[in-house]
């Protein structure tokens, strides 16, 4: 018999999304569903997710457990946001305006407006500043589910302003429920200052800024955004160098608008994901089916700027490619962060099937930030992650479309949303 | 000075949707928007809607009236639902399941799946059944800022059960805050009994249904689904001749997948409203801007079942159409009853800007729905129907994609629901 501090009773359907991770393939739609599931957990740790029977044979609640009555919801792994770009100061609701008013990219780009409005209020920002708003998102974020995020920088461009954007991202991880895992994006564009010299800029990374960042350890990841127009693929490849040199993972924003071989790059040097892929190659598409690169889409970003054009999710699925969804949540280009909202956009928008988009938000999102050992399904020895959500049935997490299904929230074993709001005292 | 029991006090943006309805062509972006604007209401009708300087000078509250303060929300008037099939039994959650995994329509239609599940499981539930479902989805609509919606029959398609559905509307209203706005429309579907003899269906809604509907009170509007394959214009035509002699106003669903001329008959015959649209001709929105029909357009329906083609809001709105926005709730093709969603999915996917898109969603559903007397707007003289949103500006209502601002609903005066929740004693 196993002890357990916390048991969530008689889910009407757990989904474990249990199974060697990255599901490839059909195993993407195979969400280990068990009716009437039971999963409980001791200091954290799940010890027990399947049946009743199962559970009144191997688990014995200690004194004092907790029990979270399960009876009218869908019980499932919390959503693994594998890609964002939180930590940002400044506010684009009007630039956005402007754009559904018709405003061209040039037009608001004339005016200072696009990522450099996010860059100039974000090197203005304190410390604190970031802390708070990086708290205030992360809190929405838990509301809909999200137990763990990928969080990347970029919006400093300078050693200074990456670092702080990497120091908020720290304390607010030190402050919040919700897991982050850092990525460093100094290669997110060319600041304005080095418009005219772009080789200077990537020097600087390359000489300067990736060794700090590496040193100072407050980030996993380093991404590049591989687009022409931005980074090329040869200064991607420098870049990337330099950040394995340094010790980061590698993360690569590829083919978002146009393809330069973003993905078959990234598949090269292996990198942990290719993000974006809206305009992936069929040669892309192959190449990350026959890699341990995640492909990683954000649906979105074609919904935000309201793109006909969409990642080809069911070709790279049925290539056999780690597919992963995540919000992209940005200022600019897909201002949302609700996994449930994108799990919909999985399903509405890239014609994945419910079962499908569920493990691409859980657990091929948690294979795409390496972090399936832990998280991503509810499996004894992981992490007690995990969200009830009041809908009939699994496939009502897409059918009820545009409303966040989520009412409760564990993360590590402790009560952290109950009722869809946090819990003022955990457990 | 005008005396009031309720003071919403300086909202960040009030947007008063005032002035003539409906709102045409360039009208329609003009929300009337009043930076710290304050709005007052007695006895459930507005006495006050302007800014901070004008409400000292004519507003005197009364003893022990209520202040809602709204300094960092935008106030705008409560959400107008002109199209929703509300009263209906039965799940098709499996049927969306399999839909998404690639079903065709003909496999789901040979296993007994499609609208005439939803026709069968209305028909075996009590009326009683049936109130507690409407009620429930009331509950979701209010708590997304709906306080008027227009609720379609339809999934009784006899007069047993048209009638029961209708009077299910009539109990739930009497129980729900939400005004609801009723339409027979049992002609949305011949029967499965009637397959073979379509005729003796129209004749049986001509002769007997539709004068008994009339004669019982139960239904303002009739609706006729006028489409290739359910009913043709000359069939519209006799249906709408007979609702007309019974009383009834008359909404036609138009040009949903395929024209048949349904916009251009519903102009012609003055119908009150022409809904869906997405196949509409030139000749349709011309006949429609010239008349008093008004356009209601449902994004809901070609996001949920996935459609490249959309109505053309743009070109209905250029032509001078009074456009109104709604979400079609129902269980096979528009399964959401969240405004937000479709004022975002009318930016998003439509193409209308968010000023638009609020009249469209305000002001002129009250048009389509002929409550623009009452409510709509906020002016002196109408309902205290009012939603607070918890967003730094009105552009933010679409700008935070995915997310439910409404935080506080008033209803006829009444606090309906307050920090997102059912309030428990109104006021």
């Amino acid at each position: 018999m196993r002890s357990a501090d916390l048991v969530v009773a008689g889910a009407r359907e757990l989904l474990t999304c249990a199974g060697p991770l990255p599901k490839r393939g059909r195993a993407l739609a195979d969400v280990g569903l068990v009716e009437n599931g039971w999963v409980a957990s001791s200091e954290g740790v799940i010890v027990y997710a399947g049946d009743e029977a199962g559970f009144l044979e191997e688990v014995r609640p200690g004194p004092g457990a907790t029990t979270v009555d399960a009876r009218d919801m869908v019980a499932l792994p919390g959503f693994v946001d594998a890609h964002t770009h939180l930590p940002f100061a400044g506010d684009r609701a009007r630039e956005f305006g402007l754009r559904v008013q018709g405003w061209t990219y040039r037009q608001l780009a004339e005016r200072g407006m696009g990522i450099l409005t996010t860059v100039k209020a974000t090197r203005a920002a304190s410390l604190d500043d970031l802390v708070a708003l990086t708290l205030k998102r992360l809190d929405r974020m838990l509301l809909h589910g999200t137990t763990t995020a990928e969080a990347k920088s970029g919006y400093g461009l300078n050693l200074e302003d990456e670092m702080k954007q990497l120091e908020a991202l720290r304390d607010a991880a030190a402050l919040h429920p919700v897991d982050i895992v850092p990525t460093f994006m100094g290669a997110h564009e060319v600041p304005p200052e080095y418009r005219d010299r772009r080789w200077d800029y990537i020097a600087l990374l390359v000489d300067t800024v990736i060794p700090e960042v590496g040193r100072s350890g407050l980030a996993e990841f380093f991404d590049v955004f591989c687009e022409p127009g931005v980074f090329s693929a040869e200064e991607t490849r420098r870049l990337i160098a330099a950040a394995r040199a340094a010790g980061f993972g590698i993360k690569v924003h590829a083919d978002e608008f146009v393809s330069q071989g973003g993905a078959e790059l990234a598949a090269e040097v292996g990198a942990v994901s290719a993000e974006h892929l809206i305009a992936v190659s069929d040669e892309g598409i192959a190449r990350l089916a026959a890699s341990e690169t995640a492909a990683i889409l954000l649906p979105g970003v074609s919904f935000f700027l309201m793109m006909d054009k969409r990642a080809p999710a069911r070709r790279l699925v049925e290539a056999g490619a780690a597919v992963a969804l995540a919000t992209d949540f940005n200022p600019g280009s897909s201002h949302l962060f609700s996994m449930p909202f994108v799990l919909q956009l999985g399903v509405f928008t890239l014609g994945l099937t419910v079962g499908e988009a569920v493990n691409a938000c859980t657990g091929n999102a948690a294979y795409a930030i390496r972090r399936h050992a832990t998280v991503g399904s509810l499996e004894a020895g992981k992490r007690m992650d995990l969200v009830l959500c009041d809908v009939p049935d699994h496939v009502s997490l897409a059918y009820e479309a545009a409303r966040n299904p989520v009412r409760t929230v564990i993360k590590n074993g402790r009560i952290v949303v109950a009722d869809g709001r946090r819990a003022s005292t955990p457990l």
